[in-house]
């Protein structure tokens, strides 16, 4: 495994001097920025992340801050989601698509007020898409990058961690809706989410230099929970069906092949609208599914994506797998083709060291 | 150095095999792509560069395919660069900004017939910002990233090398003009062009399955040339002025302020169009200019960009800096206010470790 070199185009993040010095093993780039992969390994992240709590730098959710006039106009364009029922204090998972319904990204979208919203979106730089549309469409609107960089906490100990930092509240905040809570001068958001299934909270630390002094702040409260710095584990989210823009689906997929028809519901003409809902009347071609691949532990590392094949014929692709130790199994997700999307369908894989037998589970692993 | 997990969000390329079996030993990310920083060494690397001839895997220079009717409208729209001029076989290296001219990618441009072009990007979505352009503008055009993979050939014997593998009409090709020539059963974009000043050739790798027989051509064909696997050179890029988009100017950045102002000249209504030609009339307030900086050759890496002083009061940024065996001084590219850019003036850069005495310079170490 090579190094990675970080840059000024690479960046670090407010909180890059805590994860250092938690030291961890690999890296991935994400949004421009360095996110850790795994600090103990794999499997120990995992098994500590689903028993106490951690400190998670996802600075990488980089925010993609909607402002002005028009900025109601610009989200009802894009969100398949129906934004009028959107309250005050609502985060909203919203599959963003080309007009041909091709995925460019999945932000989770916070509405701060009537004009001003955040995209908090997966590697890609969807500003990109959103200032190019705003400009083109004349919109008097205010497309840019803020110093906000989320910082979760996750885990079964994350309400009782992050209760000691911002106050009993929190405990009252439901899932997927937010509070504005103090530390020290400032109000942040907290909202009740995070890329994981088991529990917690993502703090918008709006101000790099409140990284720090928070970072430090959860562990200094959290000694006797076992905090740890952690990150997004490969192993836990497959567990979950949590899906990784880039990886499990692209450009090339619609929300609806990603298994997220349900998020498609906006009455308004936004960007897609014609074949997302030509495919959730018809069905799509392919769809998202949990697959459990058989063997032992020692699949290789998924670089490129895995063909799925039915009679040496490719039926899917497989962008995400691992070992579970606590399912025993292989966990993956695949996108499979609708002749073979059946629960119970067996698959061979080809894993590039080996060929393996598969199936499709009705259901991922939580 | 913490290691780099690739994935199939963080992509190989088609020329990866043999990367990989040349053993680099450090990569970074561009464009969502793994890109080799160094193999032997940064100095070995510069030292044989400078010699003899590298093959470098540049695929990370994704190309932004723009087609269709209204393909010469958009490339109008946000080309700063007179199109009109453009010939058939011409290559366009191309700041594009947004409406307040900041900075938003800086390709090169190739016009492969009248209603179709390739922008080969820097690091950055930048097919985000057409797609949403043409989406706003209701412009009749296809926006899509073809499976191109650019292939540089680089350094004094570059010439010789690619004359070997491409045929002697090579050395008729002048200074980013490009011809279509064979390899194996198809046509490639042969350019006179690349990302060092050592001259050579970037050839346009259209469809994978040519990546690893043309990798495997250029060794087979230069074993006498010395020719060896390289990667876009820290060292050799400063010493010549090469800038990095997102390290040395990003979107708070105009391309005047970047030292582009010449390539500003198109009599169309452009992106940005307003404050570039205020400040090719009144000058900027910063602009890029080469710094040499005092002491030994122990700078520390540059992960964030260094504060540039002059009283204790921050007068610029240097996001690049390095040891320059040849010039045998620390060069650096830095950004520079209005009132310290002069060449001869003295500064002061923090770089996290020490403060050192630097100077503005006239011209980069050609």
């Amino acid at each position: 495994m090579a190094g990675i070199i970080p840059s000024r185009r690479v960046r670090g993040t407010p909180f890059s001097a805590g994860v250092q010095a938690a030291n961890p093993k690999a890296y991935t780039v994400y949004n421009h920025m360095l996110l850790p992969t795994y600090f103990a390994s794999y499997q120990e992240d995992y098994h500590h992340l689903k028993k106490y709590v951690q400190v998670w730098d996802v600075s990488v959710e980089r925010q993609v801050s909607v402002k002005g006039p028009d900025a109601a106009n610009l989200m009802n364009m894009i969100s398949p989601r129906d934004m009028n029922n959107m309250a005050g204090d609502q985060c909203y998972y919203m599959p963003i698509c080309d007009d041909n319904g091709g995925m460019l990204n999945d932000p989770v979208t916070i509405k701060l007020a009537e004009d001003h919203y955040w995209l908090s979106i997966a590697d890609g730089d969807l500003l990109q898409f959103l200032l190019g549309l705003a400009i083109g469409k004349n919109f008097e609107v205010e497309i840019f990058e803020p110093d906000v960089s989320p910082l979760a906490i996750q885990g079964p100990k994350a309400e009782e961690l992050t209760a000691r930092v911002f106050g009993d509240t929190v405990r009252n905040i439901k899932f997927f809706r937010y509070k504005k809570l103090q530390f020290l001068d400032k109000e942040f958001i907290v909202a009740r989410s995070g890329w994981s299934k088991q529990g917690g909270f993502e703090i918008y630390v709006d101000g790099t230099e409140y990284g720090m002094p928070l970072w430090d702040a959860f562990f200094e409260a959290g000694k006797d929970l076992n905090v740890r710095a952690g990150c997004p584990n490969l192993i836990e989210r497959i567990e979950g069906g949590l899906l990784s823009f880039g990886s499990d689906m692209t450009r090339q997929n619609t929300p609806v092949e990603a298994g997220l028809a349900k998020f498609c519901n906006s009455p308004n003409e936004y960007l897609g609208k014609a074949l997302i809902e030509k495919q959730k009347r018809e069905g799509p071609d392919r769809i998202i599914r949990p697959i459990s691949i058989d063997g032992s532990d020692d699949l290789p590392h998924n670089a490129n994506g895995w063909k799925v094949l039915s009679n040496d014929k490719q039926v899917g692709l497989i962008a995400s797998a691992t070992w579970s130790p606590d399912f025993q199994t292989n966990v993956a997700i695949g996108m499979i083709d609708r002749t073979h999307w059946n629960p119970g369908t067996i698959l061979n894989v080809d894993t590039g060291a080996d060929n393996r037998s598969a199936v499709v589970q009705e259901k991922f692993w939580i």
